[in-house]
């Protein structure tokens, strides 16, 4: 059943626009009137790249409030919930031409969200273990995966239609495609909570790979697909919305802290769109500067050379500018595979080392293996929000590489261009 | 399309209480190792009923563990979503036989709930203020509406079958039936929470609820919809299970508080179970024990009579057992409503007043307006475990209230009687 253009298949997106920049300007407002909140409760964080105030403590920010981002977004898609539906529902001349089983994915999308910004501000109160990291997305997909599966089942029933080819192919692969949705949501989570450390850095980085799923979503309406688009754009919207306000806030000099709420939030929001929409792999293209920062953290990540605590920039107090951050171990307590890194990783001159450091010359230095550390190396010593900014610059260049790697050389990657 | 007896509707409904009987036995153990947690999180309070341990501090007792049992409720209810949906579709022929409207309100019930369990964790630890109670629900409750919404406006265009005859009968009280159907989350929720300190009677109160839903449902199997009450039992079964196993770590002497985040959760789920199954009014009857409690306490509530910070009764350290708690005030300072209830309270004898307390005469002390105190009042002092044995049988005679009332004297509050 395809359709000539049709501007009502466009009111709904216009009115979660508007919705958006309400929730937009709610979000901005209600923020700082929740810090107090969150200070009392004792969600609040030191920001070690700032200056003491002369003869004070050090000022305590409030963290977690990516969670007052989160239920934002929910409130907005809980009041959509009725739009798309109820516009194709009074053009829907029988029972079968409304979308239900759309309907539930819908549904199911904002349950895997919601549950996993429960878990995320859960993991900020709780401070869970790092393996809870990797079992609380896949926990949360649940949902999503399994009404996937039961609307496959049930989909692949009626005759085929575009959705239904794309659908026919995820079939094929069969629990692997199940491994592979549960692990994105991992990888998306992940991916931006390692990327962190500067102000503005997760909500920043964000708010990039939103507006770049929004303008891929906005060409793609063009295509054969468009209500898959339209789909992501729901949720993309409103997400951007949130994610703009809680950066205003989170910029140089930072007002608050994110928290692993938002890490969570985001990430899982990028992989139900990219799921359900079928631009799963599109969407990791996003991911360019995630990936690269996850490929050169992997030697710290898997401790093959010593993980400190923090690995952020170091504040210099006198210069005002972030440093490289070093890790310090014996040369003698590496082990094989440390030691192939540090000796691969220092021929391609990728890390900074100091060998012999210490008394006796038993310690090496190498700088932290994060893509902040590694721009901080290219440039030196730089002010923070010039720091944030660059790194922005990057995430940006990375997605300009991402639509020519999607429009131009797509043959390579894919097997369906539209 | 009405089928006879038959076996595989059962099915999903035994798979339901196995894993209830798996979730049971994981969140028993799961809780007492999340309580260091929870105690390094600041999530503890002191239990106020109990002896401090010679000469030492007070115990701290982790507060907020509903917090697991709602999170191993959303587990098994995960993990159950494909179950009842999948032996309809393989027995449905063809694609409009498939129960996609009945999926989309499982989805959006299991969204509801985490929703609550989510802003109830986020009120036991952020301190929300009084005004969020009544907010907080109705947000959560959003979804749920919005599907009902959606789902009736589709549902009617089909050819009626009984369930829409319901269907149809709530459409015609139009805007009101939502409001109604969010108060009653509001309701459930607040009803528990209110008839709390002492321990074991938020879990167990929950349980009896719980209990004599499922007994409803089951009567109800052998009438004429019995898809509704299997539905309700699907929810009903895993939330009696993670019930009783936090009511037996809560039963006296309590090893844990189960928060806000409980009565939440709780609330929820009894509020979601009696729209969707359509008999939210026989529910209700299974809350006359907190109608009475709500009913006694409206004038503390809406400060008539002044209301202190905690109405739970008073313990005596030397007879270890629990006696009425008074609230003491200035006899000139109450209103004319306040003077009005003390009189019209004390004259049938519901409260304890003793009047011209303290210096001069000037103050007024009566006991605090909850149905605990009252039963005190009646019995005299008594110890904590005895006390909420008390109060749950009383519980139970409510549900056997309820049960009559429904089956007997049915004619009079309902139009149907099936
Ligand atoms: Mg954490
Ligand atoms: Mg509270």
């Amino acid at each position: 059943m395809e359709e000539e253009f049709d501007w009502k298949m466009y009111f709904p997106v216009v009115l979660n626009a508007l919705m958006s920049v309400v929730g937009f300007v709610v979000t901005l407002r209600l923020l700082p009137m929740s810090f107090d909140l969150f200070l009392k409760a004792g969600l609040s964080g030191r920001d070690m790249s700032k200056k003491a105030p002369p003869g004070g403590k050090p000022v305590q920010v409030p963290e977690s409030l990516g969670v007052i981002a989160g239920a934002m977004f929910l409130i907005i898609m809980f009041l959509f919930i009725p739009v798309p539906f109820w516009t194709s529902w009074w053009r829907a001349e029988n029972y079968e031409d409304f979308p239900h089983h759309r309907f539930v994915e819908f549904i199911a999308a904002l349950l895997s969200i919601c549950c996993m910004i429960f878990l995320g501000f859960a993991d900020d109160v709780l401070n869970l273990r790092w393996r809870h990291k990797l079992q609380l997305p896949t926990m949360a997909t649940l949902p999503l995966l399994m009404v996937y599966f039961v609307n496959i089942g049930s989909t692949t029933i009626i005759v085929p239609k575009p959705l239904d080819q794309l659908v026919g192919h995820s079939v094929n692969l069969g629990v692997l495609y199940y491994v592979y949705m549960g692990m994105l949501a991992v990888f998306c989570t992940n991916a931006i909570n390692i990327l962190a450390g500067i102000n503005g850095i997760e909500a920043g980085q964000s708010l990039v790979i939103g507006i770049s799923i929004i303008i891929f979503n906005l060409i793609q309406l063009t295509g054969d697909l468009p209500e898959i688009n339209l789909f992501s754009l729901y949720f993309m919207i409103p997400y951007c919305a949130v994610c703009a306000a809680i950066l205003y806030h989170n910029w140089y000099p930072s007002a608050l802290f994110v928290g692993d709420t938002f890490c969570y939030f985001s990430g899982m929001t990028f992989a139900v769109v990219g799921i359900l929409g079928h631009f799963s792999k599109t969407m990791l293209l996003f991911f360019i500067p995630q990936v690269l920062n996850f490929l050169y953290s992997v030697p710290q990540l898997f401790h093959f050379v010593p993980c400190p605590r923090h690995r952020l920039p170091r504040y210099n107090p006198q210069t005002d500018k972030l440093e490289m951050s070093y890790t310090k171990f014996k040369t003698k307590d590496l082990n094989i595979l440390g030691r192939l890194v540090i000796q691969l990783f220092g021929m391609f001159r990728l890390i900074d080392i100091k060998q012999g450091v210490g008394e006796n010359g038993e310690y090496t230095e190498c700088n932290n293996f994060t893509l902040i550390n590694f721009l901080l190396r290219l440039i030196g010593p730089t002010r923070e929000p010039r720091l944030t900014t660059y790194m922005l610059i990057i995430q940006v260049i990375g997605s300009f590489v991402a639509f020519a790697i999607r429009y131009q050389l797509a043959r390579v990657f894919y097997d369906v261009v539209e």
